[in-house]
């Protein structure tokens, strides 16, 4: 994307984690994979919004990929550098990637992560507070003064262990972006239908429902919205597809004149488009290198997809 | 629908099983249910065009359910009766009915079922085999005399067992219609995709893949196609689904002037909204109750639960 297109949207803020990831994919391995739900997604939300992002890394963390989110238009002056390792997640993947096994978690200095927003960042319109503890995104909102959007990804570890502090969280979000497991979890229910009704009745304006290969639902006042994910033919690595898909959704928001109706299911079909390219190599490589060009040809064949006359 | 709108649709003929079901749902357990592909695919088939009916039935099959297709405007001149008892199924589903364990098989006079088409039924236009021996399938087609359209529903019996035969039926159909397993097994890959294309280079004309709650994918010479479930909020009995969507699938085909890109990807939506309203009830219940008017207006909210603007 242009940086002149870029300068009609609204700033984006993201919290969340960076990483390395060590990958056991069907095709190959691959270690200290630079990742994390906030890289993946302020690379995806940068198409098409000016990004911020805050963060935790270890003096073991490469400045080059600091430097790449930098020159993708993302503002890493909240990225904080401590002594200690980076958070490290390791995992092997099913050959058909559709399910992964946790091999090993080191949170390192990610143990002790309290984010502190820049000055410059406290007037941020719009925020993605990404998978860390409700408490810690509670006081990221504490931070911010009067955000217009703020949206939460994935909270699968705090479904159980920290209800109340969620529960809070979620009254305080304008959009809940999760998968089909935890809506199903936080609802107790195994409907989705009904199941996002109920989680949608727990505080958050609307809720958009990830389905990996199977697309996205978007649930909120005016009713349902479906997106299919994009048939892919060479799938390496899903790690980070949910991450970016969330980043895309809420850059694509800040770039729009009003959140309406139109805009929110857009935002739907532009996050499908840009989380699958994700899939299509290692770690953050297709999603660094994406142009708006890529994800405009894209998001035309998803238009096609489901296009038929009546 | 009215016999006046069928009146201009041509003729399908379905040849399949019909079978007692002894279901064992979460919400309840129903037994000596009257089922089988045939019997959902021709209540489905007959929303649209005239349909006909090959099967075989034990002297323990009730009347009236034969009755009830005919009052839906289905020919059963098709299905024989014969001494013995019908063909028997039992099934448990999970919870979340996305799973089922088949508990008894007995095929009874099913065993030696061969397929007669009546002389009244040679001329068929548009015939659906349902997932009966390959054998047998091609048997039904050296009946038929130039059918315009050939489809064929769901083969898992048969892709280890049969494969020569089947794939001598797969060169000749002009629609292949199975689920997302059984598109894996038959091309030997993981990825939806390119199995698609494995299988359309085994000879279909066209693909479906249903994928239940996930909706399906139309795969054809013009690239891809994708059709939403909707979304239910009442799933009582998956039975038959599948077979419904491929009975309104044909049906609906075979009342479309032509049979052209358009006409396909409606087909395939008009398939899942009708199989929708399958999963509502037990049995045959809810597709036997339908009327016109309620598909359309579910096809309404399912093109609604896809359209956005660009």
């Amino acid at each position: 994307m242009t940086s002149q297109a870029r300068d009609r949207s609204e700033p984006v803020l993201i919290v969340g984690s960076m990483a390395f990831d060590d990958l056991e994919l069907p095709t190959e391995t691959a270690k200290d994979v630079v990742g994390g739900a906030a890289t993946y997604a302020a690379y995806a939300a940068s198409l098409f919004a000016p990004t911020r992002i805050v963060a935790v890394v270890g003096d073991d963390f490469p400045s080059s990929a600091l430097e790449s989110l930098s020159a993708h238009g993302v503002d890493i002056a909240g990225v904080e550098r401590k002594a200690g390792k980076t958070f490290r997640w390791a995992g092997r993947y099913a050959a058909n990637l559709t399910s992964r096994t946790t091999l090993d978690t080191q949170l390192n200095v990610f143990a002790d992560f309290r984010p502190r927003l820049p000055e410059s960042y406290q007037r941020s319109p719009f925020v993605l507070l990404g998978n860390i503890q409700p408490g810690l995104q509670l006081e990221v909102l504490e931070q911010t003064r009067s955000p217009r959007f703020v949206a939460a990804d994935t909270m699968n570890f705090w479904i159980s262990s920290e209800r109340a502090a969620l529960g809070e969280v979620l009254t305080r979000l304008d959009l809940l972006v999760i998968n089909d497991e935890e809506v199903r979890q936080l609802a107790e229910d195994h409907n989705v239908k009904r199941a996002a009704r109920a989680v949608l009745a727990m505080g958050p304006k609307r809720l958009v429902v990830k389905r990996g290969e199977y697309g996205a639902l978007l649930f909120d006042e005016h009713g349902m919205f479906f997106a299919p994910a994009y048939p892919l033919e060479n799938e390496i690595d899903p790690t980070g597809a949910g991450d970016s898909f969330a980043g895309a959704l809420i850059g694509y928001l800040a770039s729009q004149p009003s959140i309406d109706e139109g805009a929110l299911r857009r935002s739907v079909m532009m996050a499908a488009t840009v989380a699958s390219f994700c899939v299509e190599d290692v770690g953050t490589r297709r999603t660094a290198a994406l142009s708006r060009a890529d994800v405009a040809a894209r998001l035309d064949e998803l238009r096609t997809l489901v296009r038929f006359s009546s």
